[in-house]
This record gives C-alpha cells, sequence and structure tokens, in this order.
C-alpha cells in the first residue's frame, strides 16, 4: 500500500464469490482496483513481476498440468508481468508442442511473448501490448511486430494487443468461427461495445509507435 | 457443446496459466468463449444456473470465509448466474452486517440482486445488467432502479450495469477516489477506451427499457 498522505485511502478490498459467479464481473474491476492500491508507475517496463506492489492477486485452480494436458482445439495464452519471468521454459516447450496440433492459438497482451519465445511467430505478422513495444520487439526479433492492431490475425494464430484488446479480438474470433451473431449475442449479454475494426488503435499512437510493421 | 453440425467447431479449450498471469487476459476472452460453447439463448432468464451448458469455469481461491473475513473498506459483488441460486441467505447475511463498517460497496452486474436482497439498496438509486431487468425489480421492489445507466452511484454504493459495465464504474471509482490521472492511465496501460458518462447506456435502449427510473 502506498506511503504517506493516503491513509485516508481505502486499504482492503474484499471480493466477494460464491458458485457460479461471473468472471469478467470479478477480474475486469479488479484488475484496476489492483493497478492503484500503490503509486501507478508510467514507466514502460520494470524488472519485478510486481512493479505496482499490489497486494491483489487471484488464484485459479489449473485442471491440468504441461504433462497430462488432454488434446486442445484452442489455446489461450494470457499476458501480465509473469511473463517476464526468467523460469518459463516448460512453458514455452509446452507451447512448442501443442501448437502443431491446435486448430487456434489466441494470445491477449503479453500472452504473445510467450509464443514468440516459444519460436511460432517467427515469420509472422503478431502484435502484442503497446505499452512495452520494445521490450516486445527485444523477445521477439524474428516476428513481424504490427504497431498499429486491436488485433492481429495470421494463419490460424491470434494476438491481440493490451490487455482489454483481448475482448474485441476475441469476439472477433468468435464471429470468425462460430457466426457474427454469436459474437454480436454475446456483446450485447456482456454489455460490451466491440470494437470490430482490427486497425482500430488508439494507443499505438499515444505511445508514437511507428505506423508500419516495425 | 452443441449438437449436429457444429461437429467442425473448436470444442476444447486450453486457458494456459503461469504465475503472475494477468487476469482480465484470461477472464476477459474467457468470458465470450464459454458463451459461444453453446448456442446463445436469448431468453432474458433461465431457472438453471448454467443455462448455456458451458464446460468452462474458473475457480478460485478464496482467502477468506464469511466467518474470519477481515475488516474490509471495500467490498466488490460481482454477478453472475449463481446470483439465481436460493440458497445465498448467508451471502446475504454477510453483506447486511459488513456493508456498515465498508467506505465503499461496488456491484457488478446482478451482483447488485445479492446487495438488494440483503436489504441495503432499499430506497436507494441503483442499477443492474439490462438483460434481465423484470428479474431486478422482483428481486428489490424497494429498490430505485435506473434503467438507463452504465452505473449508479447512491452515496457510499455504486451499482453498474452488465458485466462489462464494471470495468467503466469501477474506473470511474478509480478516478473518484484516487484520482484522474491515476483512472486514465489504468485505462491507457489496460488499453481500455473508457465511458466515462455514467448515462452512457446503449444497452438499455436495445432492451426497451423505460427512460425514466422504474
Amino acid at each position: 500500500m502506498a506511503g504517506e498522505g493516503s491513509s485516508h485511502l481505502p486499504k482492503s478490498y474484499g471480493l466477494l464469490v460464491f458458485p457460479t459467479f461471473q468472471a469478467l464481473d470479478a477480474f475486469g474491476p479488479m484488475d484496476p482496483v489492483a493497478e492503484t492500491l500503490d503509486p501507478v508507475s508510467t514507466k514502460p517496463r520494470d524488472p519485478s513481476l510486481n512493479p505496482l506492489r499490489s497486494d491483489f492477486g487471484q488464484s485459479i485452480f489449473p485442471t491440468h498440468t504441461f504433462a497430462n494436458a488432454p488434446p486442445l482445439d484452442v489455446l489461450i495464452i494470457p499476458g501480465g508481468y509473469g511473463t517476464r519471468a526468467d523460469d518459463l521454459d516448460p512453458l514455452y516447450e509446452f507451447v512448442r508442442r501443442t501448437y502443431p496440433s491446435l486448430k487456434y492459438l489466441i494470445t491477449v497482451c503479453t500472452g504473445s511473448w510467450v509464443a514468440a519465445r516459444a519460436g511460432i511467430l517467427d515469420g509472422r505478422r503478431a502484435t502484442s501490448n503497446k505499452n512495452a513495444w520494445a521490450m516486445t520487439k527485444e523477445v521477439g526479433p524474428k516476428v513481424n511486430w504490427v504497431p498499429y492492431a486491436r488485433w492481429v490475425v495470421d494463419g490460424n494464430i491470434w494476438t491481440s494487443s493490451g490487455v482489454s484488446a483481448g475482448m474485441d479480438a476475441t469476439l472477433a474470433f468468435v464471429q470468425e468461427v462460430y457466426g457474427e451473431e454469436q459474437a454480436n449475442t454475446i456483446a450485447r449479454v456482456m454489455e460490451y461495445e466491440r470494437h470490430e475494426d482490427s486497425h482500430w488503435d488508439p494507443f499505438a499512437k499515444i505511445y508514437n509507435l511507428p505506423e508500419d510493421v516495425d
């Protein structure tokens, strides 16, 4: 928690859970809340896995390990500060050996770093978080990174831009695979205003990224 | 999974997790994915807690029980089909006894039903999911439900509309409590385009809700 001058701020947040709670209801809000319990750094990169020194976290139960995962049609790779860790070789190895049998791979935010480090984005067009673009290029020097993109599709690999872009990318994926009506129905039920144009990207502009493939 | 004619559709989705993964990266996309594995019903209500017969779920570890929860400044109540269950009395009782010592209560989507059933919304202005408005009125007959609202603030209670509205409401909360710069920084880092007007609500129109307090 932040130090002096912030003693009036709320410190202890509770997230009330019960069977069949709505995941996005819980995690959408917890994201912004978690990121404000300490001063939000404007630094684009930080060596620590928890630069905001947040006390928040949600632990989920994995249902399978890398060793016993069943055959998958779709693999979704989230991002997060955890992608900066240096002990993720088993993760990269799992992605590398799983990819050939997938129908689709979807990455969100710096989840594309995991795919890049697994080597499966080499020579492909892809995108990532716009706040950490320099690191993105470093992580995947052989990838054709697209700076201005809410998401990018290259073959069966869907990569999306930072955090919330994953919702637009996944809805576009739903539209492609399950149809437009499904995608629009879901967006309506979620009360989510979709960005349907994969080129929509005001954030690339904010971070002064180049217009062309980088 | 849906029946005939959909055998070509991907069935087995994997969500790859690792320490310090980004919650919204994972749960934003998993939400739409979960809701499309079966045909999405346009029925506003369903007696079952899993009307879409989805195989998806994320289990999180609670850190506390209703009996041993520490004093809280903020309580966040997500919605979800689970709010339709009839065995939630301990949940309502917890909310009822916790509310007086909170600085703020935030509900997302049908999380407002939990607050309403706990009795703490009586006589207050509040909002909820727009797809289940008839049920909302039934659940909280003494609440001044506001149909056209992305979110509503009444005293220290922030209620938001369906699912993704929770992000706008929470960012507005962050702005109120932590300042505009914090809220905008978080939105930028999340690459999220905020709706900053609490009256913005195209979904109320889609569901033909009345213009005034209902």
